[in-house]
């Protein structure tokens, strides 16, 4: 049953791809084909259900924040992690900067460019690159994940504004290691290359509060994956983030590279794949296959079928 | 079982009060004790459990923007409600006006000021304030609710800000019906006087999707519920809202007045009256005493124990 | 020679017209032929040039608020004047709003409508209307001056925007005298209409510190012309003020039916009349105008002729 | 007769130093003694007047500005220089970055640190470091003109905010040239080390329109210092810009080294050096003693005295 609407949710969606583009602020990004759009349920059950472009490869983008958050709070614990960085949603566009000043010195949250790369700058510290991608590839489910060299030099050679967030994050003292070594853990982490089932993979396990269904080992603790599925909720679709909650109710982080990493807790997890995005850098055909999805299934946080 | 954590609850959170201050914006509300502290709790199963100060009425002041909102849902439609007010959280001060005007002509979200405002100008012309009382009572299964004549004579006399809100909205579109009309309607729903257990009352009926649990009555549709619980998650607690989501994880609504309405979907309504007010403009001990219950009773959305 | 220079600056400039639009905020302004355009210069010699559309009556909008603060220095005095209004450009369109709540509670200067509304609120309980027209028909050397009924009307029934912040200034302490009366004051004198000639005449006795040229009675001290010159100057081209010090340096002032009073100091006034704006709200027209008189004439407040 | 007026007013000055406080965001400017007072003026008739501690060599910081500025505009020329940085006053505080977000992409004006930064970003590809040192010693008649080895490694390790800043500028394409060699330079020049009486020369030298006064040299075109006059007014002072031109009425440029650089024009160079600094940036006592001298000499732009 969950195969026939997730396979129904696709078609519906794919027109949809009409409406958005595909990220233009790396060179690299640009070059995907719009009309790509795949989806994957993985559930608590067992079940696999893939529809439409489930296996091309794309970059992870801003859905690599969630992992480094989780990995910070493995790592560093809760406290430093939040002791600079806030847990309140910005309200602001994906790629804004003017608040990080405006109220002081602590990025709003670590879904924002400013909180994640302050968040690597803790991280970076304590575990490198290809530990990092070890863990990802655990986390997905998925040993295929690498790093995309091209995304990598294509973001390095246009980073900029994040080189501008991260030395104004070191003026206000909320990075204190190294900018530019940071600043390069940070793109390596948005430069892996996965696909729509590396992220229901990964929203599997978070909907298993951080075990592995297969093997049943323990990859994060239920603090860790409760407290970033919270942030996933309030802060994960950028300045988009308050009505997807009302209208899907799914705790999803989305990527300019057009995947969406959902997480129904206790029941699935969802990976989407579709690079047309709307103006706020959210997948356009994915956003329409969670509605679907949230509406046929009943996966809204606040679902009445739920109690009765 | 509740009764014990309850109690045991509201008196470890009592010396939280002296760390915050009653409000001050309206001398009215200046003259309440700071060191009152209550808390109810009403389960779906019937049981009634309250603790301290449940019977003091108090002023309902922004809590009764979730009444609003509901009624609005009910009586103009969704789509009335959310074509010039957004679902966002904005991220900013519970007095804050300046960003109405940065984002241009939309309010953020109806827990701010500005977006209350302007829901209470859709709903205004459909519903006389006597009939939102009666409304008011019967959501809150509380017959005694009434208008604190001071609490809004005190209000009218230090209405400035909210003017200037509503003219600004005026001007920007959002509001096309009588503005003065508008604002003496918000007043008055902002001076009802209530209790802890209004609040508990309140809250099992939108936990219970808009049902009343006695009479069996829909008061609400799923619909409304869903919209209003979602928004009280993402944006209930003024601009401590997200940390408030990752840390106790219930829906809810605080007012200035030191109330806290807070529903534990599916399960449980509770209420909290505590007038010490933290700097974001929420209950100092109310915020600790659900705190506690979250953590004792697993009512967190994302709690861990529900999957197991 | 001024004569020729100007006509000929008059003629070159028309053109220009086409590339502005009138305002449009209020209807009744809307009306006006974008095309007209006329320039005044009245010396301190007594030469007085017209070339143009010199005696078409308009209305005066912002440059009363030259009038008002001059008459502000002089009824309240300077401490009173500035205890709550700034001196510094705001760097804001000319019809901001959110900067002053950001700043809290000061408007930044008396040339943006908060600061305007806030002299008002000084000056109205000093002086009549009635006075205030007569004292204008004097400083302006016309006393054909008269209220625009219909601009009045116009602006009354648009008034939202100001009324709010009207009401903040209230909220916030700036404006202690009655909201209403107040405003109805500042949309009076924003409603006077008058021609280029009346700007001329105005702008000839700021030139000269406040004395008028024929009769030689002072009618502003020479303190008071010395401030308002030198507000003008940083703040009196809304937010292309300091573009328009730089190119054309002479103390100015626009307003959006379309005038621009200028003042020489020491030797000259000028008024403007093109009611076609750019998006600034200047007279596009009539800066070019200014700019051919300044460079011709040597106007420019650093005019290196001026040593030699 | 200048001089009997300077050194009262310098010695009326010096207990105003105890209400600033030296530069603290460089070490090296926080060991300076805050009760050093000195204040020069130079005529154009050839009158060298100095007070108080002239000969005490400091850093020159923000001032450089003005000659970085004047060196671009005849290097680069006018239009290249206001391509993509603007001539309108902030209103923001001397170390505010927000704006530059708010508004796009272009620095409000070339006194700012990201209007500097961008200047000298068109000024380093054409002249060495070198060159701009013996122009500067020029300019200010003062071969005597250093870097300042101490203060310039203390600046660059203190240049998070500054790096922040010039990356943020590569990203809008307001700098295209290497960001790291600008600040260099940009830090450079900000190191010079100079006294009060380079600051008088350098005024003098402005004052004449560009013309050395003793060798009778053309330095500057006459356009050149038309511009960068009207810039000193307008935003020399930080944002205290706009009151200090109706107190004072001189164009000027404040560094947070205590210096001040004062213009009148057709008359003469004014230098102070007070490293007492008020809240926006500026000299304490400095300004006290431009106040006076402003008063007593009629020295402000609209002084009455000079049309009788």
């Amino acid at each position: 049953m969950i195969q026939t609407i997730l396979s129904q949710a696709v078609e519906a969606a794919r027109p949809a791809a009409e409406l958005g583009q595909t990220a233009t602020y790396i060179p690299e990004l640009g070059k995907m084909d719009k009309h790509h759009l795949g989806a994957c349920v993985f559930t608590r059950e067992g079940e696999r259900c893939c529809a439409g472009d489930t296996d091309v490869r794309f970059s992870i983008q801003s859905i690599s924040k969630v992992i480094s958050l989780a990995a910070a709070l493995e790592l560093c614990g809760y406290d430093t992690v939040f002791e600079r960085v806030g847990m309140e949603p910005s309200g602001e566009a994906f790629n804004a900067m003017g608040k990080l000043e405006a109220v002081g010195s602590t990025p709003s949250n670590p879904m924002i460019n400013a909180g994640a790369i302050a968040v690597d700058s803790y991280l970076e510290p304590k575990i490198s690159f290809e530990e990092m991608l070890s863990f990802t590839r655990k986390l997905c489910m998925d040993p295929q994940i690498v790093l995309d060299e091209k995304v990598y030099h294509s973001e390095m050679s246009h980073i900029s504004r994040n080189r501008a967030i991260a030395y104004l994050l070191e003026n206000t003292g909320v990075i204190r290691s190294d900018v530019e070594r940071t600043l390069d853990f940070y793109v390596r982490m948005c430069s892996l290359s996965i696909t729509a089932e590396s992220l229901a993979g990964l929203g599997l396990v978070l909907a298993g509060d951080g075990v592995h269904p297969a093997t049943g080992e323990r990859l994060l603790s239920p603090d860790t994956v409760r407290v970033v599925k919270t942030i996933m909720l309030t802060c994960g679709m950028y300045d988009g983030s308050g009505t997807f909650a009302v209208q899907v109710g799914i705790p999803s982080k989305s990527g300019v590279g057009g995947g969406i990493l959902s997480v129904v807790d206790g029941r699935m997890g969802i990976g989407i794949f579709g690079p047309a995005l709307d103006g706020k850098g959210n997948s356009v055909a994915g956003i329409q296959v969670l509605r679907t999805l949230s509406r046929e299934l009943h996966l809204h946080i606040f679902d009445p079928s739920e109690h009765r």
